[in-house]
């Protein structure tokens, strides 16, 4: 079903937008080509529309003419978000950027969906308040990508992910109709949820082209503890015992011995590596509460049996604590060129668990595979380092990954608890859902798009498709 | 497109549930016929079912005959969600409470739908834990009736509302099959978002059998404080000063002069009669937090031009100021008999305006109007008092109604923010979501309930259909 996409559909598409936001060149393309994930799909053209109806006049073009339509952002999706898997054309939404309007009294925020995620929260910091989703790329994605994917992040445990925030959108239908969903009051129970139904469907349903986000006060203060664990199955107990004890951290992370070895291989902090597991901690709040909960949480953690236990001084100290965990990343991508980045999340009573089935799937399938992520809410983190070109280290790399998600689901967990399905996960999906569940989410998709031009490939598997990281 | 339920349906129900649990006495039936809305509707039977395999057998029967189907909780709807307008067989979940677990490590409850709404706060309570939807009618109402609306409450501004804590659901679909949506995490982005659908989608898509809440830990401690103001406009800067100082009450509510002066009538306080609005701010979280924070509220609220400022000393003080506000429902209705509860909603900016258009609007149309509510989230509830009786009154309720729909959405806002649309809000669905909004939805409902046998004649308007509060 690859369409193509004549002369006259891009001489059309010229007449709707300036010549110089339809790119047609082949280096152009490319640039387009792929995202944070796996695979290389160029598309046909790429458009970079600036108002809503730049984007109703393109989806009539592509939905007369029955071509893919892909939105995309800043490309940061680790699961194949914005590729063009069936050819056609991809909505640019990186440069349109020009609404991001704070109304302090309503508490709310207006954005274009090119607007970076950070410069949300940094607009909304002016006023006293906070827009608290903060996936680790908010300096580099784009609201829109993360209302597509319902991106997530460390404060996910407190405050929620990116659509507890959303109270209404603007979104342009396969057919180019307009419908606004939601609104600008908290409180909304006229008819069905379109607004969360429509963050994080990944560009399936419809196109986003303005959202209204909930802001909150901003909290005062914040205060950080490290916590050292000779033995894994304590440092779960550790974020269990905080949590029943009346204290909601915003956030609390975990890294793994091998993502500790990785930082202290790539920059020595000084941490001790024969560890099973580090666990940081963020309180924020009011000063006096916190400073009395910090102690709080350091009794705690020392009474489960934590080796050490450093509480920040200061806002400097803290930063050096959160280095360990910002290293992560960077670090590992040192050992080898290729990194997988998973999200399968489990209730917090399997973090141990878990934690032993990647052990064993480590073992077995001979991997480098590297532990760390949210676990004051399950969002684990598992990233695998492998070499693209190693095609015998990729398909173990294959199989594990598969065991890892087979693992998520047996423990009552998700195939992906941040970074979406996309391409690389739709094979899983029946897993999870079971034959009846994905049918009724197709229902939705074919009620909603009928010609299959939103974003196809993305979420549902295609008649028999397996999961692989290999370029066929 | 009323349907016949037939001797041989009957038969089938009785197979499939014991026969004390299958109603056909018109005595029984007649419990069946009203909730707290308006209009009597008689069903054919009304069956209690206490298992999702029952539910499964009963929607097959359904299914094969086309008969309508409605849940039903406690009957408590203020919008008519479970009358069975359509005739065909009511689905009795009152019975069905047999599962109440909270799991204190993952923090979450799975209960069934029976299950009153206050005794899962009451339990998670016991480890340390709060379900912080409140809505007024939680030690009546259950939770399959919340799910189904979508239920608020006072803690709407801090805690949001039920949907915020749902996340997973068992659901039987129209053919009797069964589906679970999202799981026991509380991040979880692996498809379309069903759970968000599903609640409040009024028993129109799917029957509850099962939910997955999340809980969080109950904050340690309470404050309150009274504001008397003697104009409206200021008690609305109260509001938006205390939210943009950083400081997030969990409940801020707010009484208009009417609704004090019902009050005094009924039961005199010593409340003043000659101000324009009271304002009633409760904070929670830790003690040491909130005994700062109440000072800095009240320093707000005398700044912005408050008559008097009360706080609470103790526990006592507190129920004594909260008095008043739980006072106005039972003080109302000794006016006259009909209570027409609204819940219109507008963005917190607009309330000062919301109460200008609500007092011409009684002026107006010369009725009995008092407004008191959720001002944190603009969540009004302007009621009206009248009787039914009295067809000449109820016409100008009726139009008094429609006007103040209009002005909640001139103003920003929604038709409907806690209470559902159910029969009496459909005729002004496309007021809010517009003709293609519309159309949007009702291809969801189409896709999914094909032959309209789930709660039919809710949420979307018939052809034609007005709004009427008069027996006709």
């Amino acid at each position: 079903m690859r369409s193509t996409v004549e002369g006259a559909v891009i001489e059309q598409l010229k007449q709707v937008l300036d010549e110089s936001r339809v790119l047609t060149k082949e280096e152009d393309r490319v640039s387009y080509s792929y995202d944070a994930s796996f695979g290389v799909h160029i598309p046909e053209v790429v458009v970079q529309p600036l108002s809503t109806a730049e984007v109703q006049a393109i989806m009539k073009i592509a939905s007369a003419y029955k071509i893919p339509v892909y939105p995309r952002g800043q490309g940061t999706s680790l699961s194949g978000g914005p590729l063009p898997v069936k050819g056609g054309i991809v909505l640019d939404f990186s440069q349109w950027d020009s609404r991001l309007d704070v109304y302090p009294d309503d508490m709310v925020a207006i954005v274009s969906p090119g607007v970076k995620t950070a410069a949300i929260n940094e607009k909304a910091n002016q006023f006293g308040l906070m827009y608290p989703p903060d996936p680790s790329s908010s300096n580099v994605s784009t609201i829109g990508g993360n209302l597509a994917e319902n991106a997530g992040g460390p404060r996910g445990l407190k405050y929620g992910v990116t659509k507890d925030y959303v109270i209404g959108l603007e979104v342009v239908t396969a057919a180019g109709d307009v419908i606004r969903t939601g609104g600008r009051t908290v409180k909304n129970v006229t008819g069905y949820d379109l607004t969360k139904l429509i963050v994080g469907s990944e560009g399936t349903l419809g196109v986003i082209t303005e959202a209204i986000l909930r802001l909150i006060p901003k909290p005062p203060a914040t205060a950080t503890l490290m916590a050292v664990f000779d033995d894994i199955v304590d440092s779960g107990s550790s974020i269990s015992r905080v949590l029943s004890s009346g204290i909601m951290p915003a956030k609390m992370e975990i890294m793994d011995q091998a993502s500790v070895q990785a930082v202290e291989d790539y920059q020595p902090l000084g941490l001790p590596t024969d560890i099973e597991a580090i666990v940081l901690i963020e309180l924020d709040g009011h000063p006096q509460a916190i400073k009395e909960e910090i102690e709080r949480v350091q009794t705690i953690c020392v009474e489960v049996g934590a080796r050490e236990v450093k509480v920040a001084r200061n806002a400097a100290e803290a930063l050096e604590l959160w280095k360990a965990r910002k290293l992560v990343s960077p670090a590992i991508v040192r050992l080898k060129p290729t990194k997988i980045s998973e999200d399968a999340t489990v209730p917090r009573s399997k973090i141990p668990d878990m934690f032993k089935r990647l052990k064993e799937i480590r073992a077995k399938y001979q991997i480098d595979l590297v532990v760390f992520g949210h676990a004051g809410d399950g969002n684990l983190h598992p990233n695998i380092i492998a070499d693209q070109r190693d095609q015998e280290e990729m398909r173990r790399v294959e199989q594990a990954v598969e065991e890892i998600f087979q693992a998520a689901i047996e423990l009552g967990g998700t195939l992906s608890g941040e970074h979406g399905i996309g391409t690389m996960k739709a094979p899983f999906m029946e897993l999870e859902l079971g034959k009846v569940g994905l049918e009724m989410m197709k229902r939705m998709k074919q009620s909603w798009d009928p010609d299959n031009i939103l974003n196809p490939g993305k979420i549902f598997p295609e008649e028999g498709q397996r999961f692989v990281l290999r370029s066929e």
